[in-house]
């Protein structure tokens, strides 16, 4: 019997729970014993609860039972999950968890940590949900190099984009929509809607692939709070649609760069059909060419069948996953990872559209705004224009880049 | 350093050799040591290669060196790969293998023997070529009961259902094609084009999913040959694309369905966009709900690729593999998994459509052909309908099963 302790009994803790004691039996036969949840760390009053026996509000108790042998993190944030995770990552348990902003803040750290004490440290939930992502990529592409990532890895935003395409929607209709079914945060809904989540998450991917903590800090971010519905129906008329894409790129001459940005997608691209609240990351190795990994990216159960999968590993596998599940520490860089490579945008403009030194194309106009293909331009240069375009008594209010059918 | 065997040196086999020496280093790392190919059996000549000295035509030779600790097999069919596979089980070496015909039929009882000495038998490459699907179902999907699949997962068929949509082609234009490029074998494209390869990866899965040998025999298996150009345009016509699709489903009763049959896949289901030779499968999860892995399903580096992973996991994890990977020996049916449940058919018909059991929507005509829509029924209903047909003078050519959206 492998005893394990859940921290924090929010929306996931809970499907960790629930999802150990509905599968029970395969999940036993799977780690080779039984899996049973000893404690339940929560600062928060459960004693009405059915399993109010298994709550603790003190970590000390937990890392003083030896037979606790993993630790599931479903707390969330830094403030207490980080040094939380590395108080039982020194007792030498292993620590499972979904939390994607741990990961992309104090990853190479917690994995050193974990391979120091003989213990595994395991997110395959912090990206992607449940959809496997994590695990196919560092051991099922293990033969293989990889040197490019792009993903829609934001459900929220991808629900939002979904709505202003199909039904026409505003963005603040559409977010109106995404917080009243509890998809984005009522409150601050800016870690989806300014991309940071995307953005995390890309960082994890990024770091795996490239063997070398990639910061969030250091991967330009754009969100969708600008587009418009002329965006999403100029988008149409090039047979495209605006997706959230979170992306890393190795160069040839072995450059990196990585960004999170809403851009235009051929319909004939695999990501183009992607809609609602589903994930899909495509990942492109050297041997295997790209595979694409499609699921929801989020919801209780899903996301905590991933983490209890982990446990499993877990329990099996100990320290020893870390010789392909690891990266590397790395300072912050003082430089943003830019695109520096040309490629198709669009550009919403207001003011006029000739004359400027990079020449523009009109797609569509509405309300005294055009927006206007440019062709084989980098950021730098869509930069340039703007300040062009300013000198010039006109404006040009949004630059999306158009990705390869 | 961990000494390896190559059994079968075609284009797998060489594709694993090319694999383990191009990404050396990465292979080091995550196996915890260098991986080297120590040996080559194959019946061939092949004292001109540069790699000569690996060469060797008796397996007694491998299975005699202690320094041998895996060993992958790529030689395919099973009157050779299956002796020798159980000959290199036995000797307590793992085997990793592309071979589904063997592991569809001698699954369960390799994987047993696996066990029983202490080895690992792998065979991602089996299903999908170098996209990951054996390793998430097993391990990443660990604590969620699989209870539906469906795929597109033979890539020449799916190329040649390509041509036939896009570019209009016959069957047979479509068939030469495929051969001309090396997709399908020019003898005898039969197991292709006939449904037997997707068969046996469908009956891998499904052995996987409901935890007993289920066997290709056992699962009704229609192929490609007869659909025409008028089948094509009467699905575009109702927004649908027509794929050979290989499924799986446990019903709420615990009873198992299973086949491969080309059918109508709406345009707005994830599968309608996978063309050329790309595959994918779908597989939904109690806890999960539904992921679907895309990738290339074929070509010598990705398939090889796929077998590399799999003898990084035989070195580092063993037989401890088969907890999770595992299904049971179960006594061949002398029933088929034939589909018992309703639903809406595409029918090709000469001679009249009105006036019989079942009602018929006309969809398109063509050279005395009517492809009809039938709404509900099941397949005996409709096996029913084709003799009443010919009692009455008139012909059921084809019936396609539409997949829901």
């Amino acid at each position: 019997m492998a005893k394990i302790a859940i921290m924090g009994f929010g929306t996931v803790g809970s499907g960790v729970l629930e999802v150990c004691r509905r599968n029970a039996a395969a999940i036993a036969r799977r780690a080779g014993e039984p899996v049973e949840v000893k404690y339940i760390l929560d600062v928060r009053d459960f004693s009405d609860s059915p399993d109010a026996a298994l709550f603790v509000k003190d970590l000390d108790i937990i890392l003083a039972d030896p037979e606790v042998k993993a630790v599931v993190e479903t707390i969330g944030g830094t403030r207490f999950a980080y040094p939380y995770v590395r108080r039982c990552l020194e007792s030498g348990r292993s620590v499972c968890t979904s939390n994607k902003e741990m990961v992309a803040t104090y990853g190479a750290e917690l994995l050193a940590l974990a391979r120091e004490h003989g213990a595994a440290f395991l997110f395959e939930a912090s990206v992607g949900g449940g959809t496997p992502i994590i695990t196919p990529m560092h051991q099922c592409l293990a033969a293989n190099h990889i040197s490019r990532i792009e993903g829609i890895v934001n459900g929220t935003t991808n629900f939002m984009l979904t709505k202003m395409k199909r039904e026409g929607m505003s963005f603040d209709e559409a977010l109106r929509l995404a917080q009243k079914l509890g998809y984005a945060e009522t409150k601050d809904p800016g870690d989806d809607v300014d991309g940071r989540d995307a953005c995390r998450k890309i960082a994890i991917l990024a770091s795996l692939a490239c063997g070398h903590h990639v910061y969030p800090d250091n991967i330009p971010t754009r969100g969708i709070r600008e587009l418009t519905s002329l965006d999403v129906k100029a988008a149409e008329s090039l047979e495209c649609v605006i997706k959230l894409i979170a992306w890393y790129r190795e160069e040839a001459n072995g450059g990196l760069s990585a960004g999170v940005e809403p851009m235009l997608v051929p319909d004939t691209n695999q990501l183009a059909g992607v809609d609602d609240v589903f994930n899909a990351i495509l990942v492109k190795g050297d041997m295997l060419g790209d595979v694409v990994f499609y699921g929801k990216g989020a919801g209780k159960l899903p996301t905590a069948s991933a983490v209890v999968a982990d446990v499993i590993d877990a329990l099996k596998e100990g320290a020893a996953v870390h010789d392909s599940l690891f990266w590397q520490p790395a300072e912050k860089l003082d430089h943003m990872l830019e695109d520096k490579k040309p490629c198709s945008w669009c550009v919403r403009v207001r003011g006029g559209a000739y004359g400027f030194s990079l020449p523009m194309e009109p797609v569509r106009s509405e309300n005294g705004q055009t927006v206007c293909r440019v062709h084989n331009a980098t950021r730098a240069q869509i930069d340039a224009l703007a300040v062009e375009m300013k000198a010039r008594g006109c404006e040009l209010l949004l630059a999306l880049k158009q990705m390869p059918a």
